[in-house]
């Protein structure tokens, strides 16, 4: 059997095989294509992974590894260098299909033991080797490339363990390597959730979710992964940081934070202690509305977060572009229903929709929705049942694995995200949509999905027809101007999916000199040789 | 008129003035005093203020600050350096009445303007003197003592305005010199509040709650300072930090986080952007319980904050002792109630109180404090009406009034805590009673005052005749004594207090070595010639 780059743009996920049918019918429409252009795959990426680059490892460097993990756990052959040489970023897949692999990792070594871990990390320090932690690939940041070989580190196979669930504490300790799934599992037969749940859940891991300081969907209620973090063990070229578990401390500057969105640069976080909440699926209640324009979304979404009667859990409103995609390929559009909500104003191009989902104890939940739908319906909102965020619910994972077959079809797609006050959040999107609109046949879908007293996150979602031939400079450009347009209006660099090496070269504008002084004054703290990660992601060197 | 010790270790408060009748009632019983111990004050610090040590700046250097800040905003009197050399430690004040100033700055400067501070900074550096930026002076860490000398920077007499109040955000942006209650004062008139109210609040600033990483009384629901912290600006000597304001990023760690517990050593926080609160005094709702345990009392805390039906705002548990004592002073010990409920088995030395108070939308104080009644009583809790909590609220400011003529009478009394998980609590409260035991004549309240789901906050007062003629050493000795059992035991070095010169021996210890150089080497960077509080605070050098 070959190898073939394909294996590696796609998750293995079953729902990467086909789209949706009504999907496809929205896509045939929005991008003008012929059935020409579902026969073959475009840029198939069926051929079989050969490197140019071998690898530079010296022998007496893969046997130190393959002594010390043994021979199972490190491969250094050309399909495991190019698998572990990226995450799941648009660019990187499109490098795949073109047969391109600019910067893999020389071996990939899957450590059996926390010990094998510092013993590679003092290796790796003496000897000048890089090392890139890997948990679930799922990154869209570029944050797991090598561009100057060295180590893919693998956590996943072994270090992967829970460690204990203390029901007093209601915390978990786990090992970094541990999937958002097997956790989750464990946590649930035990009474308890981890409250975590990024689009990537299902391909991700603990130490995946602090490196990049992501955000679950429920995160409204539970807050990002830094308000998850209890205590922290990270193994550092500088030597191993360990913090305590205490609910709150004024001991100085809390140390394990540094971390929080670290992205591999300073250390290898290998265990991690979780705040926990109890499971009660049975107890959520659940709303969907409608508005009639985006601009009523976001002052209803406003007044539900800022009135202090308890917080949703899950919390989005889809813009108007979203809004009609998802009519359309829910089949919803032009039914009895939809054609009801038009003669009552809810017009197509306009509409927004917003859902709600509450946690926790059972009367707590349908107090909190009771106070959320009189606040939306004197935000002018129409209540419309259970069912549409309950069905966003089932499929929620989904649409990530959507964009292999796109791409098959010849069509480009991202995502970006941005944090951004109440009041700039109307500013950006505006903003964001002026630009796009100026790239012909461009969908650009935005919704609303972590809120914040202070403001909210925007999600942008594009996709356009790859300009062929010049697939990989088309999209750079594109995707530098919407980039550059979030930030000039005001929008942060990042809410959840980090910065890597994609993002790097806004850092030092946005956050100045001085500020990113700092980043490189600890990072030589942790890291002196800079063999964490290096050659790029967060901005340093 | 004469400038004397005693007008500095007292806050200047009429509360100071007298104490209780029956809080005198109660330390006389307890310490077995006479009479005559109430007829002269002890140690009573009436002597006028004069320094050992002359201000080491030269006149150039002095000329310096004058012509920058003009003569009116620089001080160089043996008054204003003794007044500035110290907060309200209980060491500090014994020195005073023992007429020892250890540590006295050079000079004390009030900048006018962000600009003139910045000056101050590159001034200061350039010169290698050491600044010590001055708030409200309540630290209890001795982190305000200046034992290299130098400059006491006050930020209160200028650099105290509120900038801004962004109601679409729910933010304010001050300065960082503005006392709480000016804030509060202005919030208020705007419909907000800022949700942080320690026991200091009347003599504390913004800057300080944040250097200091400090905890508000209604903190179970607003959260500590770190929680309230949207952005910072500081002058460095290397360079202004300035964050921007967003709700939450994944742009890297966050640089801001350095600051919150900095204590000064890395920098002057000059400016800050807060979260806010809906003001709705009307709307809370209050509840007070009896338990017949302090283990009781813990257990239905517990189980209050981990149900996940909303939280109290202000949450506290007054232990055995803490609690006979406020019988005892409230008058209501032997009252009809009283022989009530010991009829009913809520005895004396054992029986503990709960005060709850919520806040927020009025729907929602009542639903939340109708769900922790349910829970309290499950939990085998009495409810005993809205009115002590409310009684304690009146007064919740006083108790530090009282150390003053305490001290008078020949008593020391201090206060320590710590942030502790649920499953060490009982073992550290248990520890510090079993160490304070063992003192003669002493008095150790504990009390639980901000509530988290993974633990809480332990919170010590202690009240002992003072040796005379040891007084120093002896409250040393009994204060290291107790930190030690509390560290031994699982508590963490503070919660709200920090750290500063007072608990800096433990912090090595305490975070091991790796994490003490982490402190150090970001300290190098943003203060390389070590001139910001330098001399232990943070156990930095």
């Amino acid at each position: 059997m070959d190898y073939t780059y394909r294996q590696i743009l796609k998750w293995g996920d079953k729902r990467e095989e086909k789209v949706d049918p009504l999907m496809i019918k929205v896509i045939r429409e929005k991008f003008d294509l012929k059935d020409s252009d579902f026969e073959t795959k475009y840029l198939s990426g069926s051929q079989p992974v050969i490197l140019e680059k071998p690898s530079s490892l010296k022998p007496h460097q893969l046997d130190f590894f393959k002594r010390l993990a043994g021979d199972e756990n490190v491969q250094s052959d050309d399909f495991s260098r190019a698998k572990f040489s990226c995450g799941k970023f648009y660019a990187e897949l499109l490098d795949m299909r073109l047969n391109l692999v600019p910067n893999p990792p020389d071996a990939v070594v899957s450590p059996k033991s926390f010990d094998e871990l510092v013993k590679i990390v003092e290796y790796c320090n003496q000897e000048g080797i890089p090392l890139i932690p890997v948990g679930g690939q799922s990154s869209v940041t570029g944050a797991l490339q090598a561009p100057q070989g060295g180590i893919a580190l693998v956590l996943t196979k072994h270090l992967n363990k829970i460690e204990r669930i203390n029901t007093a504490n209601k915390t978990v300790s786990v090992q970094a390597g541990i999937s958002g799934p097997a956790l989750e599992e464990e946590l649930n037969r035990h009474g308890f959730t981890c409250g975590h749940f990024p689009q990537s859940f299902e391909y991700s891991t603990v130490g995946g979710w602090i490196a990049a300081k992501g955000a679950g969907q429920a995160s409204t209620g539970y807050g990002k992964i830094e308000d998850m973090v209890v205590a922290l063990k990270v193994v550092t070229p500088a030597g191993v940081i360990e913090t305590k578990e205490y609910p709150r401390t004024a001991q100085g500057w809390d140390i394990f934070r540094l971390f929080i969105g670290s992205e591999g640069t300073l250390g290898i976080i290998v265990e991690a202690t979780l705040n926990i909440h109890n499971y009660r699926p049975q107890n959520t209640s659940y709303a969907s509305f409608i508005f009639k324009s985006f601009e009523q979304a976001v002052a209803g979404m406003q007044k539900i977060i800022q009135c202090e009667y308890g917080k949703p859990h899950l919390f989005r409103i889809s813009d108007p572009d979203e809004t009609d995609i998802a009519f359309k390929t829910k089949g919803f559009d032009n039914s009895f229903s939809d054609r009801l909500l038009k003669g009552l104003g809810f017009l197509p191009g306009k509409r927004s929709l917003m859902f709600v989902a509450v946690e926790g104890e059972k009367d707590f939940t349908k107090f909190v929705l009771n106070k959320i739908k009189r606040t939306a319906r004197k935000g002018k909102a129409m209540y419309i049942g259970k069912s549409p965020v309950k069905k966003w619910i089932d499929q929620r994972y989904s649409s990530a694995y959507m964009r292999d077959p796109l791409m098959d079809m010849g069509i480009m797609s991202d995502t970006l995200e941005t944090a951004v006050t109440w009041e700039k959040l109307l500013k950006v999107w505006y903003a964001a949509h002026t630009y796009v609109n100026k790239r012909p046949k461009t969908v650009l879908m935005i919704h609303i999905s972590h809120v914040y007293e202070s403001g909210a996150n925007l999600y942008f979602t594009f996709l356009s027809p790859m300009e062929k031939g010049n697939e990989k400079n088309d999209f750079a450009d594109f995707h530098k101007g919407l980039v550059d347009t979030i930030q000039e209006n005001g929008g942060s660099l990042s809410h959840h999916h980090g910065v890597g090496r994609v993002l790097a070269p806004w850092m030092e504008a946005h956050l100045g000199r001085s500020s990113m002084a700092v980043l490189d004054a600890v990072k030589k703290h942790f890291d002196p040789n800079n063999i964490m990660n290096p050659g790029g992601t967060l901005g340093l060197k």
